[in-house]
Formats: C-alpha cells, sequence, structure tokens
C-alpha cells in the first residue's frame, strides 16, 4: 500500500535546506512512500533542484505562502496565517489527500492548528504527544503524554494509557503492551491525588482484560524498560524529556573535553549508538481525526528522515483505525462516544 | 570548629558494612569531624574491629537495638521502633550532641522521623529535600525538591526557592545565587496554574530586591547549568532525578557492550568522571529545626563518603542559621513566623 505523506518543509530550525533532503533520502529507503512537499514553492523548487530531484514523481510539491515562526503564539498560527505550510499541510491529511502529517514547526501551533483543523476523535477529551525512547533491552519505551496537557485529570491520564497501548501494539507488534504509570514510588500509596485516582482506573480496566496495567514505575523504569509504555502528564513527560535530553548533550560534551576522550567517544561509538536521540525523533499527536507527527524543532536531515519513518510507519500500520475501535470498545459510556465504524481516519486508502 | 556528624549505620540496603568504612576513611580526610556511629553495638564493634579501627578518638559508638527496614511503612518507623539508629541519630541533632545527622534509611521514614523528632522551623510549611546535581558549567546545581511534597501550593514552591537560594549560597559562597522555575518553557505564559502563581511570587521577591529570580527553566537548563537553584515540586522533581539516573545507568552499560567499548569507556574515564552520580550523593532536608542529610540507599562507601562531605560542609558553612535569617528576613509576614534569633539551630557549637 502507498503511503502518502504531507511535509510541513518550512517547519523548524532549518527549514527546506533540512526537510527536502531527508525527504528525497527517505524515498530512497522507501519504495512505498508518496511524499507532498509543503511551503513557498520557489524556495522548495529550488532546494530540490540543487539536490536534483526536481524530476521525481513520488515527490509533489503544493505551494503555501506563509510560515509559522517558531516564536509565533498559537493565536497569529490559528487566526493570522491561515495560508502556512503548516496549516496546508495538515489540511491534506482531512482532506484525505495524506495519511499523515509531518511537522519541526512549534509544538504549541502545531498542536493548536491540528486540534482545529482535524478535531479531536469521540471518546477522547484532549489529544496527547507520545514519543519513542531507548531503553536497556534495546526495544522503545512508549511515553505520553509529552506537553500537550499541562493540567490533567485521572480521565485524561486513563485515555493517555489507552492511546499509548494502542500506538505500542500497532507499532511493535505486542498484542498486549505492559502500561506503567509514572509515579515515585512502585508501592499503590505512593503519589499525588490524580496519579493514585487514575491508578484505580487502569487496575479496573485491568481487572476487565481490556489493559495491561502492570502499576506505579520510577524514572528510571524509562530506561531500564520495566513497561512498554509510561503514561504521565505533560508537565512531568515534558521536563523529564527535556532533562534527558539535557543529561544525553553533558555526556556528548564530555567526549569534546580532550584527544583521549574524544578517542574513548570513537571506540564506543558503535555501542552509544543505540542511545542516540537523533534515531527516536517524531512524536505522534494522538487523540485528533487524523495522524500528525512532530519533529524536533532541531532536527537535522538525519533526524527529520526518522520522523517521516515513524509517520509512514504509524500510517501503514491503521495506527489511527485501531485508535478508533480500542477507544470505543475500552470506553462505550465515555461523554461522547460513537460506534468505531464512525471513528475511523478520514484518509483514503490508495 | 570541631563539626560533629552522627550516622545512621544500619541505614541503606549494605548498613555497617559500607557506613563504617566510609566514616574511617571521612575522619582520614577530615580532621575537623567527630562522628558519632548509631546502631546495633556490637555489629558497630565488630565492623570496626575488621577496619582496625577500635581507639579512633574520633569515632564514638552509640547503642540503638533498632533498624528501620528499606521497606518498612513510615508508622512502623514513627512509632513502633522508637529506638531504631535512625531515630537515635536524629536525637542526637535535637540535643545538641551533633551538628548533623547523615542516613541511607529509607526516604519517607527518614522525613516522617526528622520532622517528628525535630518539628518544622518557625515560617516553613514543609520541608524539602534539595540535592546538588553537576552541570556543564562545572559548577552544581541545586534542586529542590526531590520528594517530600507530591502535591504544592505556590506559596511551598516559594518557600523552597528561599531555602535553596540560602543552601547554595552558604555552600557555594555565591552572594545572591539564580533561581529558575521548572517549567514546561521558558516564556511567561507556559506552565500549569501552579507554577504561573510560584513565578509572581518569585517576581515580586525579586523587584524588591530579595531573591535573584532568573525565570522558569526547563528540565534541560538543569545540566546546562543555566541558574544555580531550580525549583520544583516534590513529584516532577523526584520523577526527573530517578530519570536521570535511569539514562546514566544506560550509558554505563553502554560502556560494557562489547570490549572497544569498554576500552572507549576508559579513555573516557578522566572525562566522564565528573558526571559520576557518586560523587553527587547527599540531599539536604532543608527546613527543619536541625540538618539531616540523606544518602541514596545503594551507596557504596565511596558514595556514603560524600554524603558525610556534604553534611560537614552544611554544618560548617551555618546553613542552619542562615536558612532561619533568610526565612525571617524574607517572610516577616508568613504565617508562624518569628524573629531570626529564636530560631537558629539547636546544636551546641563547640
Amino acid at each position: 500500500m502507498t503511503i502518502k505523506i504531507s511535509i510541513d518543509c518550512m517547519g523548524g530550525d532549518h527549514g527546506p535546506s533540512v526537510t527536502i533532503p531527508a525527504a528525497i533520502s527517505f524515498l530512497k529507503q522507501e519504495p512505498q512512500a508518496e511524499l507532498i512537499l509543503v511551503g513557498r514553492e520557489e524556495e522548495l523548487r529550488a532546494e530540490l533542484k540543487k539536490c536534483h530531484a526536481e524530476n521525481n514523481p513520488r515527490l509533489a510539491v503544493k505551494n503555501a505562502t506563509e510560515v509559522v515562526a517558531m516564536d509565533d503564539p498559537v493565536e497569529v498560527a490559528l487566526r493570522r496565517k491561515k495560508d502556512s505550510s503548516m496549516r496546508v499541510a495538515i489540511e491534506l491529511v482531512k482532506e484525505g489527500a495524506a495519511h499523515v502529517c509531518v511537522s519541526a514547526g512549534n509544538t504549541g501551533a502545531l498542536m493548536a492548528v491540528s486540534r482545529y483543523v482535524l478535531k479531536t476523535m469521540p471518546g477522547v477529551d484532549r489529544p496527547a504527544i507520545c514519543s519513542m525512547l531507548p531503553n536497556e533491552q534495546g526495544k522503545p519505551t512508549y511515553m505520553l503524554d509529552l506537553g500537550a496537557n499541562v493540567d490533567c485529570e485521572p480521565h485524561h491520564l486513563h485515555q493517555f494509557a489507552i492511546m499509548g497501548s494502542v500506538l505500542c501494539s500497532a507499532m511493535e507488534g505486542i498484542a498486549r503492551p505492559t502500561i506503567g504509570l509514572l509515579n515515585v514510588g512502585h508501592e499503590e500509596i505512593k503519589g499525588n491525588e490524580v496519579v493514585k485516582a487514575t491508578a484505580a482506573l487502569l487496575r479496573a480496566d485491568h481487572e476487565r482484560g481490556v489493559l495491561n496495567f502492570h502499576g506505579n514505575v520510577e524514572g528510571n523504569d524509562i530506561f531500564k524498560g520495566t513497561t512498554d509504555v509510561v503514561v504521565c502528564d505533560g508537565f512531568v513527560g515534558n521536563v523529564t524529556l527535556k532533562a534527558v535530553e539535557g543529561v544525553a548533550h553533558f555526556f556528548k560534551s564530555a567526549f569534546r573535553d580532550n584527544l583521549l576522550a574524544t578517542l574513548g567517544g570513537l571506540f564506543a561509538y558503535r555501542s552509544l549508538k543505540k542511545l542516540n536521540p537523533k534515531s527516536y525523533n517524531g512524536g505522534s499527536f494522538l487523540g485528533l481525526k487524523g495522524l500528525v507527527i512532530k519533529s524536533h524543532g532541531g532536527a537535522d536531515a538525519f533526524s527529520f528522515e526518522w520522523a517521516l519513518r515513524r509517520a509512514f510507519d504509524a500510517a501503514h500500520n491503521n495506527v489511527q483505525e485501531q485508535l478508533s475501535r480500542m477507544i470505543a470498545e475500552i470506553m462505550p459510556a465515555a461523554p461522547g462516544a460513537v460506534p468505531a465504524e464512525t471513528t475511523g481516519s478520514p484518509i483514503k486508502q490508495s
């Protein structure tokens, strides 16, 4: 099956000079992909020419006259830049011209425009951002929410758990992924009121056999790989993720300390590569009526290509359909929930 | 000035086999220290004999018949084990026989017993746990709270900021340490309601010249060293700290991958050493009428010795007196606040 990906080529710190080389390289790796490059046509064509890829039949260009800047407030992205590359790329998903959209644009604007254009999936109160992190088991830990929701109620975290479980199941082929609730200790009595109430909801789902709830996990369990999915609110998730990036950066800088350290880093290169945050680029926006993948704003071409890979895999594995089905199944009585068949992705399969 | 440290020798995963060798080694480094070893006398004397240190005049042994286990609930530590090494060690601080107490016992029990025995300092609603973390500037970042308070109001975070600032100032000799509020973004509009209200309190203190509030910081700023102090609630702090420990462990495991990686690790050893979490062992309990330092439960002797170093430095730098003075100065109208001279540490200076 051909997967069509719309790319906000102007987003991120580097724009077309990163997104277009990444797109071209990705097409070489993935024969089933077709890409729609969205942005200022002239700039995109110039970059394509530079890369000798003007005539690739699997690359289309879609003009969009405006650009959402990395520091644009949400309101500007939503109300003033209606012809932005970000918005047009998302609209292609809504219209069914693309299966999934990828952008390295600013997270707040991307989430706001995605919600506005695509709307929230029935049964979901708030979309969440889910990313893969490497763990010591050599497999990914799916963690959410990573910053879309800074104030959460137990039923929000409950929905995040369901969505994370579905994403992990679809992407990794694990029938019943284990779910951990991020907390300050493993014991049931630990944690704040929101986390304790969430644990009760997840235990109930576990008992009726619909979710595989492992229990509380601690910060280090993310990297031990204790569970397949780790659930937390967007404040904790965002701070944790950035702290981890900070430590990784600190480690890397230690290898530039002196010649011996640099040599050491080179020797350990293959082993350290599996921790390379660049290969874990690409957060999924879950809970919208359409798939959107957020790349790190500072991504280079290598890293942006990984975000394209995530997008392809998510669409190829029917994440959207599986989400609708699972949410309708687990939360039949949820406010606004409707039968599964009407909640599918609006994407036309080609 | 001689600094007397009471040590809960039975605490932690390893008990006397770690705490006593660490104590002996620390005494060799620090001629101004005197140590009171608390625990089951027979076991302590046996370990001292093993280390050929039975007759050190700067080492006293204080018998305590009970031990708080690492998994003992708080209630057991508080109500049933009244002659525990943990409690007796803390009581020595209350009585003025020691300037500071060090324990590797379980955090919940240690905080509960510390609060019960020492009581909270006037003007402070809740004690907090503050640790040093390494940063890229080659100096420590003081971060709190790391797990004592999982549900916080703005005035709690405000008090944490004051206490962290005082600790950092006393330990590092920085007149006005910069304070960062941990958040999901640097902008003022970012964050949850508690963080936004806390920022308002800190900005007001900054404007009247009593605190040096930098503004919001993100997770990676902890390791960049953007500010001297980073303030957050105990839920976020605990999860972040453990996640960072998890990543550090993951990195270390990468160096055991194969021979080449191990060699690389050895080459980079000196540079990586500055990131060694063992040398950052020792969290200060701030806001009590007496100093208590918490060592990591799994600490080895090298690491436990660092916790003793923190304890010595905190007492030597009069952290307790400075805390009382600063709290009375900044929060003259705080409920329960009393003039500085009555809030000093009950420790008799020798």
